[in-house]
């Protein structure tokens, strides 16, 4: 396996997308391709109808995507995960500001060795590779449990937005992996999309502070896009709640309009996220001016494995 | 018109469904029909299979049920007494906890003159009766305001519980009317219920205080069912949104089990609640020992208009 240090460096790190940089939103044209490459389907796994739909609608669901044996072994590592004091206390836990219970946990890859061979598992490199066009490497690995009866709702986000302001991702060129843990229900406060959002960047106000992740794991406060910019997305696309059974798979763009409400429902809603950015979208500073994240939330370390 | 002077007095005034007694949750069965009367379907406007339904789940969805023009001519007025301070001003509005916008109307038929007629349309009033083989009043009239973006959810609870505990309903013969002012979708936090919860009375743990109503309008602390009884429950009949256009009706069953989730989509959510309680189902002294809720909640006086 490859290291993203054999990588060829970026080009030229030119802001495409500025955000936060004003006190007005804006709404802009998408300046890079959705699917990358000749988009032959050919090179599979992914059919032609199913890339035509991630470039139209900036999201595919692939339901029952692993096998109920997997989950029960991804679910049972979570388990661990979650019952293990040395794990909560780490910085990439984030815990439910009432008790001790795991909210979020960043890195899972890199905590959980199963966690780590599933980022680098064919059924999901192949398909994002072939979305991509070359080879990935994980931007960001997150499990984000949604308590039954109490899950919080999410606001509307492009995590593009984020990654570019904070990270410095230079490019739309990346894929979110949504793996659904447990079963995503109407009712269960599942993720929300709005169809054809990729195809527009969201210029949100404000100024970036430093050190701001700290506290906007918790809560969103910078890089919230307008109201009047979501009625027009809305507008436009709709708003469509991709669910499945456990063991389902969201694929969805970086620049995706998502959220979540919240799930007062007896069923929580357990989702990983595995973010796989292209090798050669590699992060610069930070277009905020500020300090990067650190390398749990944005990887940009030269060790990161190449898939 | 008559009043509600005019009924003949409340016959003993027993709990029978004691909750909030005790530190032990519980789950008795129902001990009241919930189609009274034979159930005779000629009397109409509801046919032998809706009440079938509705006897067995505990609502009834009647998509479309008032005309556009009517929705339109409800949200003119909604709009007239949103914008009134006068009327903000009034212990009948609950306002936003942030800012001075309407989130609760309560007595909303005694208020307004056109939400006053409303409530004793036949449109409503008859399928009321004949699920509740009388004559009826309303109980409460309420405007839900769940605004678009920034709605918040409302925990799951049976009416009755409230409304035996805090009010003295002796017994489960009322029915609630939610009229949709705007559309309900899936995504804009709409009502959720427990079909078949009808039929079974989860005892709340704790104590009711003194003037618990001024906080309870805004945040439940009591009468909150508990999570396993709630778990059983939904195992048994699942979650379903009733959702549809403007102007459409649910019709649900006073203990039906219902909350709903929170709201970022653009489009607000607001519903017009009329809960219709039976001539012969009047308030008691409430069985929580403490002082009644005041009329404007639970309507109790002699003036009440019967239909």
């Amino acid at each position: 396996m490859s290291s993203l240090s054999t990588q060829a460096a970026d080009t030229a790190h030119v802001d495409r997308y500025p955000s936060r940089q004003s006190d007005a939103a804006g709404l802009i044209d998408r300046r890079d391709p959705v699917v990358y490459g000749d988009n032959a389907p050919a090179a599979g796994p992914l059919t032609a109808a199913q890339l035509e739909a991630y470039d139209r609608d900036g999201f595919l669901l692939l339901p029952a995507y692993f096998s109920s044996d997997d989950v029960t072994a991804l679910n049972r590592e979570l388990d661990r995960l979650r019952a293990d004091d040395d794990v909560k206390g780490r910085r990439e836990a984030i815990l439910e500001p009432e008790g001790r219970d795991l909210r979020s946990l960043f890195a899972a890859d890199r905590i959980s060795d199963v966690f780590g061979k599933l980022a680098g598992d064919d059924r999901l490199t192949k398909p994002v590779k072939q979305i991509l066009d070359s080879q990935v490497f994980i931007h960001q690995a997150r499990i984000n449990l949604k308590p039954a009866f109490a899950g919080k709702e999410f606001y509307w986000h492009s995590d593009f937005e984020t990654w570019h302001v904070e990270d410095g991702m230079p490019a739309m060129r990346a894929v979110s992996c949504s793996i659904l843990l447990t079963e995503n229900t109407p009712h269960n406060g599942p993720l929300m999309v709005v169809p054809g959002s990729h195809r527009k960047f969201v210029q949100c106000v404000g100024r970036t502070p430093e050190d701001h992740y700290k506290a906007s794991l918790r809560k969103q406060e910078y890089g919230v896009p307008d109201h009047e910019s979501l009625t027009r997305l809305v507008e436009d696309g709709g708003i469509e709640a991709p669910i499945g059974p456990a063991g389902s798979v969201l694929l969805f763009d970086c620049n995706t309009m998502h959220g979540s409400n919240s799930n007062i429902s007896p069923s929580p809603r357990t989702n990983l996220f595995f973010v796989y950015n292209s090798v050669k979208n590699r992060l610069g500073p930070p277009f905020s001016g500020v300090h990067a994240r650190p390398n749990f939330i944005a990887v940009r370390d030269d060790d990161a494995p190449v898939f």
